[in-house]
């Protein structure tokens, strides 16, 4: 298959960075994987292998590595599988390296801390010259390493960008879907991850699965509200960027946000969570900002505030849960 | 609280049936619970306890029982908590003895065979001087009789007789939302059983979350479809007794319809698994009866079809995952 990105960079080599390095290999893209983590791209290159990301998986892929980011930027389409909150520095660190022009698909699912920003607005600020992407959708990097069937979705800001960058991606079992709403697809991936903290602290309290999927009903609702009125399509909302990833986020351990929220349902104290060597879930960050932003467009999301009222400390997970799980006896659409 | 309806039958006791009768006298209700289980009655009458459908649970509230069906056909309303396919024979038994404005809360999720009709039109059929409701939405017996926090909708012809049930079955626990969409609520939780069935396929096959969330999302759009031509409101379909149920019985082991598929899954056959003794799962009822409404409306249910594909033997289990994971790649919403 022809495609105009042939070299594609990854940057980000942990669980999911490599799981899509390893896919766009598949889809027989020429594939560079950077990463700060001498010791594991070396793992990834000799054995291929990333033991404590995703263990128990050897590649069916050889993958080339670099710690160089200049290396890694020039490219014909990059990748970046960074965490949400540094994807400004990111982006800072390779703007000169950029061709102009080149797409920059971003994996990370947040809103900027702050400033509120979504991350192709973000990407805009730092590297004007590119294209932003984003590739969301219900997925987990040990079934996407071990080639297990995953769909997801690419949204870009054209129907041809997004089309072609699909075609760049795709392979037998890893199938992404074109779209052009840039919006829709990044609230979705980043509100379902404050819902996802919400269902672990209910499901790590014990309440019961009926509990959780009510909450889900509710939650769900209230991303529709926020990213509806911040421009996202219904459809959307609807697909595997959506309804898909908050089905699978909001009900697995393997998702980082439920086991955070699971943990402090089961009693474990924020100090704990939030110690030295914590890596705090994308959720975490973008509680705050989804407040900020319902408030700012009169909208209400008690599960969000719940989520982050715990968070700063100015309630407690009991608190939380009785808010949570209590609610007027009224019409469900009210 | 002054209800209408202070005495109230619920007809099935198994563990629905029994975790609603004792929800019903929770919130303060006189109920009667009919079955034809003299030993599981006596059980329950005696030591509080339905050790074959509720294990480990006793109950917090005594339960008178019957096993005569005109005793408990005269009461205030009547919560009927027996199987799809029974409920017209039940009807036609109770019917003269069940007085003229009686609400009956159907709790079966499912379509009848052959008929295709749902069951509030079964009970207008054989119980015409009754008043429908459904009952539906996330809910396991097991947490409703441990009193876990759980959010069901109850609907009926009319808002107030809706709001009216509601309150006669509420308690601090269990909340149910009134809804006056009596299709929508039927249908999201007749047609979520068959999606289940393939949730469950995918699951016992070991394809992953990745590919489970993928094949929810396709389904619902899918029951999104017919139910939305058959007259269900779209925001009955997001509520409880849609987004939610689905999510409930597509993701866990408690669901009879999630288990069914998944043992389908492992390799266990169709033989063993209808057997002479086996409790077949609404939902394979159900996916003929879907099968044949969206042939009638013109309507793409290819889950569906493939669940009743497998179900009458005409391709096999492998065929079907095969069918259920391929899409052409193109974009999401088309």
């Amino acid at each position: 298959m022809t495609t105009p990105f042939q070299r594609i960079s990854v940057l980000g080599a942990g669980a999911w960075g490599t799981a899509l390095a390893l896919n766009a290999a598949r889809a027989g893209r020429d594939v560079i994987l950077w990463g700060r983590d001498h010791e594991a791209l070396g793992k990834i290159a000799s054995e291929r292998q990333l033991p404590k990301y995703l263990p128990d998986i050897t590649f069916d892929q050889p993958l080339e590595v670099t710690t160089d980011l200049t290396e890694a930027a020039d490219v014909d389409c990059i990748l970046m599988v960074t965490p949400a909150q540094t994807t400004a520095k990111i982006a800072e660190d390779i703007s000169f390296f950029v061709r102009k022009g080149t797409p920059v698909i971003l994996a990370a699912k947040g809103l900027e801390k702050n400033t509120q920003r979504m991350m192709s607005e973000v990407l805009k600020d730092y590297l004007p010259q590119s294209r932003a992407a984003i590739l969301s959708g219900p997925s987990f990097a040990a079934d996407v390493a071990r080639g297990l069937p995953t769909a997801v979705t690419i949204a870009a800001e054209t129907d041809l960008l997004a089309e072609q960058l699909c075609a760049s991606l795709s392979n037998g079992a890893f199938r992404p879907y074109a779209s052009s709403d840039l919006i829709g697809v990044q609230m979705g991936g980043a509100l379902k991850n404050v819902l996802a903290i919400a269902c672990g602290i209910v499901q790590g309290k014990q309440l019961g699965a009926s509990a959780h999927a009510a909450l889900m009903t509710r939650g769900f609702a209230e991303i529709q509200r926020l990213a509806g009125k911040l421009g996202a399509r219904p459809e959307t909302l609807m697909g595997l960027s959506g309804f898909g990833d908050v089905t699978l986020s909001c009900s697995s351990a393997q998702s980082r946000n439920f086991s955070f929220g699971f943990a402090l349902g089961e009693g474990k104290s924020l100090a704990d969570l939030f110690g030295p060597n914590a890596k705090l879930s994308e959720g975490a960050y973008t509680a705050g900002v989804a407040v900020e932003l319902a408030s700012q467009h009169g909208i209400e999301m008690p599960i969000a505030q719940a989520v982050a009222n715990v968070l700063d400390q100015s309630i407690t997970i009991d608190e939380a849960v009785a808010g949570l799980m209590s609610r007027p006896l009224r019409r469900e659409t009210d």
